[in-house]
């Protein structure tokens, strides 16, 4: 079953799925290329797409209805809301790619690295849990490198050209991603923990 | 009087200088264009050269004669022995630029953000010292965001193209830096705290 507006579902996720393993969210998921790849290569996870837009979140619900993926849930909502959605520690990774980069100073607390968003993960994530980001925006990835810092988060890695790194294996593509790297845009990426 | 095997000077720099004032040592000099050219533009401040090759320092205390700095003192020496030259809080500033990258994993321990010399710099700086560190090494850099993030230092700032950021002033190139970014390499520069 699929809901994409789930209520009362927080600490209680694992009862959607078909199996109970690892809960993954990505927050801000588009139309879904990226979750469903994941969802499809490693069905030893469970996954959920969280997206604001309904337009958005209709093209995933697609995917998953034709790829008929046991391992993946949506959710319509905002990822300022995290904490209703999920019970403390209920979400082992959350996946942030290419989040709007609120370039102006004035809608600092827009990004979703901005501190009461890093707050809101921490306080669904489980101790081992990680934070993956990637981007193409530099202003955006400067400010999260010092805000993920400022924060006390730990570095597990980062990567300043992702498409060609030599450390990096199976890196899955968001939709904004396979065509701004094509263009040859770099691609940034920061994996954390708290 | 200068003298670039100075012995016994820990704790004592200060005299060594025509006024009193803030301590900002350079680790790797080179032919010191860097701390040269910063020596004149911040008179309010004082400097250290600090550079292993006899080849290269000899490069420094020539320009130093020739300019008069009265506020640029040198040193013929190795920054993993820091806490021989100087004593605790005697630095207030230390600046890396364009280090050695060592890139292979067995050569570790030799890039200068490695841990052990972390603790020299922590071991001699200030309370509210930076450290300020450049490179156009990818790989480098990357690993000593993760490097000095790990240790728990704190990040003030993060730049992924100085020469093209618009948050930056005033910024003094080494030779090396010159040679490369006019050739069209990005430089990195990230500036952190204890």
């Amino acid at each position: 079953m699929i809901s994409v507006k789930p209520v009362g579902m927080q600490g209680k996720w694992q009862e959607r799925f078909a199996q109970s393993q690892p809960l993954m969210l990505e927050v801000g998921s588009g139309k879904g290329k990226f979750i469903t790849e994941m969802a499809a290569a490693h069905p030893e996870l469970n996954f959920i797409a969280l997206e604001l837009q309904e337009v958005a979140i209709a093209y995933v619900l697609r995917k998953q209805v034709e790829l008929e993926l046991p391992n993946l849930q949506l959710i319509l909502g905002d990822g300022a809301n995290l904490t209703e959605y999920f019970a403390p520690e209920e979400v082992t990774g959350v996946y942030l790619n290419f989040s709007d980069p609120w370039p102006k100073t004035r809608n600092e607390k827009r990004r979703l690295t901005y501190k009461s968003f890093l707050d809101q993960y921490k306080a669904i994530m489980a101790k081992d849990g990680v934070l993956q980001f990637k981007t193409d925006n530099q202003g955006l990835f400067e400010y999260s490198l010092v805000s993920m810092n400022n924060y006390g988060m730990k570095f597990d890695m980062v990567s300043l050209d992702l498409h060609n790194d030599p450390k990096i294996e199976g890196n899955i593509e968001t939709e904004y991603e396979h065509k701004f790297s094509s263009k040859g845009s770099r691609i940034y990426q920061l994996i954390g923990r708290y």
